[in-house]
């Protein structure tokens, strides 16, 4: 359903028609100059040759010191999501099953499938604002269970977990020694601090991204920190596929790393204003929703079929995303506020008129 | 073999020791000033959100022009190995067969190894300049047999494959419906003509790569054509795994195409010089090998065992790789002239006078 709402909205504009696109969870700022500028001066300075394919050493040492591990523990990847890709592909291509908490980003749905994996959806539900039920996912687990993901903050949520809802979760991995992967895509500029994965005990992973922290979702940068044995296996696996990310791209993800705390600090304040603006617009409305943690999603409850919701709100000009691209959420939507403010009130206003 | 001299080069350059390294295949020139230039002038434009994952439209178009096929055939990738990975993955995950004549670029090797997919190599000859037995390849194929892989010119013997001998080869896959895949990485700056497996009948499987004719290794932009089916199939798997190339990388590449015929030149007449260097060294050795059609690799038979003989050479201050790495080939050695013309003149004598 995502791809199919896109492909309509490419169509409608290239009809001419308007279109406010809260379907694509890409940020409408530029990536900051500054970024773009250590790119071009480490091109410049002939960084255009093969790199390892762990990582370039200044990134991963910089982020081994921003999360206590060794540099021998981080992985750069083309993207977050060739992380999650190649952590489920390893683990996973030979049998076993993986658990997931629900609503959930499609990636993981469509990788578990394309790897083979069995898939075990652990239904999430609005009127417990979206907290974990660790008895259920206790309930999940067996003795093939080889991973556990979590999304904190949420997509399409933006929940951020509370920390005991975690640290049960963390104790019941733990007991049957399941490794959790926790993307924190979300968690540099969420409204609510987030206490990563790393900070708990145990053997888990962590996967986190370049792209919305600095508006960098084009450059195609993540990492991932775990156990060394699990990154040379991805090293491995690197060599033979991805080869590596261009070193001058990493060597922008330093300079970004330098700058993260004015930059996180910007981010976080506009998509902290545009949500208090959503929250407030759509307030009198008959959608139901709990207020962001974090950046830059609504899922509210609309209690009519999101599909046909989703393509009512297109031709009033606005593209969302129905929830069953989410899992078994029929009557909810997505909502991304990455848009200029103007197109975000205007769209907003739509969606609430739809609901009064 | 490869990554274990490659270790062994960084742990002697460490130890302040001067290397020739001969042993990786990444062109020494810096990738040409224009084409860098159009990278940061396409990140300055913004060109750094999510892009298709099946490549941008103005490079694809480009692509289709140059090789007369439709947009809809060409796929942009991270890299050329991308493209032979993913393509392998997706024809051979659920079993058959694969057909490589040898030497081999060693990463074909790990690619069908890690796919589980069956190798089966056809030996190559010196002694018969490297033509490929169209007989033997026959007699390797059977109804599981689900890709040919053909590498034109070849890594490591530089070696273009004589049209006749293609023919036939092409012949025998059709009678059988099997794909070529034709990774043709080295044929735009090749000294003698290629004429590419799109110009053959035939469903066949075109890869290529910007990295050696533009000197990109690391700028990781490849490319393959190929019917529409598997390209949707390819398509699907980079959405959930690489997503997509960045754009402002795909800019700097329609760049380099503009630029092609001057750079090309240029880069052809550089290795032309030193294949012709080398021959002329080596000639009085008792090193055997076939004059190269193309940059940039030395495939030499030594008649001692090359393992011993790379690390004899290590000692000497020059780097090169065991024929092993490339196939059953322990009497020979892959020189790899991608240094400046005073080191590969150095590197050569020093080759040279160990077997005089």
């Amino acid at each position: 359903m995502l791809y199919e709402i896109n492909e309509k909205v490419i169509t409608l504009r290239r009809e001419g028609k308007s279109i406010i696109n809260f379907n694509v969870g890409d940020p409408d700022q530029a990536t900051p100059p500054a970024i773009v500028q250590a790119a071009y001066d480490a091109m410049v300075a002939g960084q255009t040759k093969y790199g390892s394919s762990a990582g370039a050493m200044p990134l991963r040492e910089r982020l081994a010191e921003r999360y206590a591990v060794e540099p021998a523990n981080v992985i750069v990847t083309p993207g977050s999501k060739w992380a999650i890709y190649s952590i489920i592909h390893l683990l996973l291509r030979d049998g076993g099953n993986l658990v997931i908490p629900s609503p959930h980003w499609s990636s993981y749905e469509l990788i578990a499938r394309e790897v083979g994996a069995e898939l075990r959806l652990l239904k999430g539900d609005l009127d417990s604002h979206w907290a974990i039920d660790v008895e259920g996912l206790q309930s999940l687990l067996d003795d093939e269970t080889r991973l556990i993901i979590l999304n904190n903050p949420n997509n399409p949520t933006s929940k951020v977990l509370d920390r005991r809802n975690v640290q049960a979760l963390v104790d019941v991995a733990n007991e049957r020694q399941i490794p959790i992967l926790s993307d924190e895509t979300y968690a540099d500029i969420s409204f609510t601090p987030v206490k990563n994965i790393l900070e708990y005990t145990g053997n888990h992973i962590f996967v986190n991204s370049f792209s919305k922290t600095f508006a960098m979702t084009g450059w195609r940068i993540g990492f991932a920190i775990l156990d060394r044995a699990l990154v040379e296996k991805l090293v491995a696996f690197n060599q033979i596929s991805i080869s590596n990310v261009p070193l001058f791209l990493q060597a922008a993800a330093v300079k970004a790393l330098d700058l993260m705390d004015d930059i996180a600090h910007t981010m976080r304040e506009i998509y902290r204003r545009r949500a208090e603006l959503a929250c407030s617009l759509l307030a009198d409305t008959k959608l139901q929703f709990t207020k962001p943690d974090a950046p830059f999603y609504l899922f509210p409850r609309c209690d009519v079929d999101a599909e046909e919701l989703a393509f009512d709100l297109l031709d009033r000009g606005v593209a969302v995303v129905p929830g069953t691209a989410f899992g078994d959420y029929n009557t909810y939507f997505r909502i991304s506020l990455t848009n200029p403010d103007d197109a975000i009130q205007r769209g907003l206003e739509t969606i609430a008129a739809a609901f009064k």
